[in-house]
């Protein structure tokens, strides 16, 4: 095992997950203000708007995983930086658009005024499309192994055949009763998309092989999936101040919700089966996967 | 010379541009046909929003020159194909977003309601988004070669530091004056940029050394600026039926235009100017620069 995958797994059983996270999210802050564009550079206006929704406090979730599954893998977590911001770009202009008012229609995001309310609409949209774009010119020019490889699972994962289809799958589910199989689909490649992408980014950034790859986007799978359902319970049991955002509103959106289409009982005993899922796989990577599984743990008690 | 770079002169020679333009037309449509996702898939509304715009009888000039500016440098049109689709995805996205009524709020465009009119404003968004992640899909996925420089140059000239760039300077530049300068910036980026890419990418699918790529590049900048200096002498002269959306909106919409900052004498001028740059480019590359000279020719007369 190499010293700095032993010495990643020394800091989270000295420190706790907190404090793993915390020094992921300052290592990740520090990349992502290099491949922005500098806020005094013309149009300011969109690169501001940029650097205010990304600089937001984001939770980093997706990042981190992609960082910890490289970790896992034996691969060093400056292999995978690139890679790592450009997943939390291309979440961070679905949330831009997402909040827009022919969308969600959202006032605040992590606590703050959403973009579309501080720089109008125009920008907003602008700035997601400019994050989206930069996302794919960040890996195009990383000097990472395999940014080819990765520039294929992000814009399958992100786009057509992942997130864009969830997320309109949601938007015209939207005041009508959908189906399990339905759900499933939005929540899949609305949100698991992505997770199961930033693990792949993770392997591919660790020249990982074909079966070690598999069970990583197999356990993004897992762990996004029960990240969701997590999320939908605590749009009904959660507290507002700490979500940052307005909840209890997608019910009264007239969202589908894993609760609303599974009952409560099942989404409960489903966002456990995934995280199960999801930690047993962190545990057929032995101590390197220690990481991963601490994640799961965290995420998984976030709904409680 | 090869084959069949002679054998596409010798086609303009004997039937004109025009009857070039349509060979090339349809070869596009097809090519884009199967590069989209079928209308009959998952969430339909989204797809059939993308093939809406799509289809909607563009006159594909960016791509007819990268397929151009590939054959004048000895490539094959089939090694381009995918490149050139994307260029055409990320400029119908632009157009879906920029048509929005946040943004310049068109109900038509080439004759037809536009996106947000037929799918309303949150799909004809998640359409552009999609269209924008699919140009990058189609060229990480692409067999043709140097398929990792193509989206190196999409992605930069598509992005911050090319198209957005322009388009946010744009929209922030409405109802006030703005320097020629500022102006020069604007359609630098929002046009040319595209443009000079096409031809990058038309380069690249024809393995052509930098030199050639270079003034293959010089080429498409040239062709963008006369191009939409054309654009804008045709919103004050041009016919509305002809030119499939409202014209004289510019003005009326308090944009800056070529002709109202630099007066409509000085912007015939330029835009013939940059026309003759680009005819010079054209037949440097003799005989088989004779589409692209032709291509240069036929958009400037189109102002006349």
């Amino acid at each position: 095992m190499h010293l700095r995958v032993i010495s990643h797994i020394i800091f989270i059983v000295k420190n706790g997950i907190e404090k793993y996270f915390k020094r992921k999210i300052s290592l990740i802050n520090r990349h992502m203000d290099n491949i922005l564009p500098n806020a005094g550079k013309h149009p300011s206006h969109l690169f501001k708007a940029m650097r205010y929704s990304i600089m937001s406090g984001g939770k980093r979730i997706r990042p981190i995983i992609a960082i910890a599954a490289c970790e896992a893998l034996g691969g060093k977590e400056e292999a995978v930086l690139d890679f790592a911001c450009a997943i939390e770009m291309v979440h961070c202009y679905s949330l831009i658009h997402d909040d827009l008012p022919s969308m969600d229609n959202d006032d605040f995001r992590r606590g703050k005024p959403t973009c579309h309310k501080v720089f109008g609409e125009a920008i907003a949209i602008l700035a997601g499309d400019a994050l989206l774009n930069l996302a794919f010119e960040t890996v195009a020019f990383s000097k990472s192994p395999g940014n080819g490889k990765a520039l294929k699972s992000l814009s399958l994962n992100a786009g057509v055949s992942g997130m864009i289809a969830g997320q309109c799958a949601d938007i015209l589910s939207e005041n009508r009763k959908v189906s399990r199989k339905e759900l499933l689909f939005i929540h899949k490649n609305k949100t698991a998309a992505l997770f199961s992408c930033a693990c792949e980014l993770g392997a591919i950034a660790a020249s990982a092989g074909l079966s070690a790859t598999r069970k990583m986007k197999e356990f993004g799978y897992n762990i996004g999936m029960s990240f969701q359902i997590a999320d939908d319970l605590l749009d009904i049991a959660g507290n507002e101040k700490k979500a940052g955002k307005k909840l209890r509103k997608d019910s009264s959106a007239g969202k589908n919700t894993y609760p609303s289409v599974f009952g409560l009982q099942t989404a409960e005993q489903h966002a456990l089966k995934y995280s199960a899922a999801a930690i047993k796989i962190a545990e057929s990577f032995k101590a390197q996967g220690r990481a991963l599984k601490e994640i799961t743990t965290f995420l998984t008690k976030r709904s409680a």
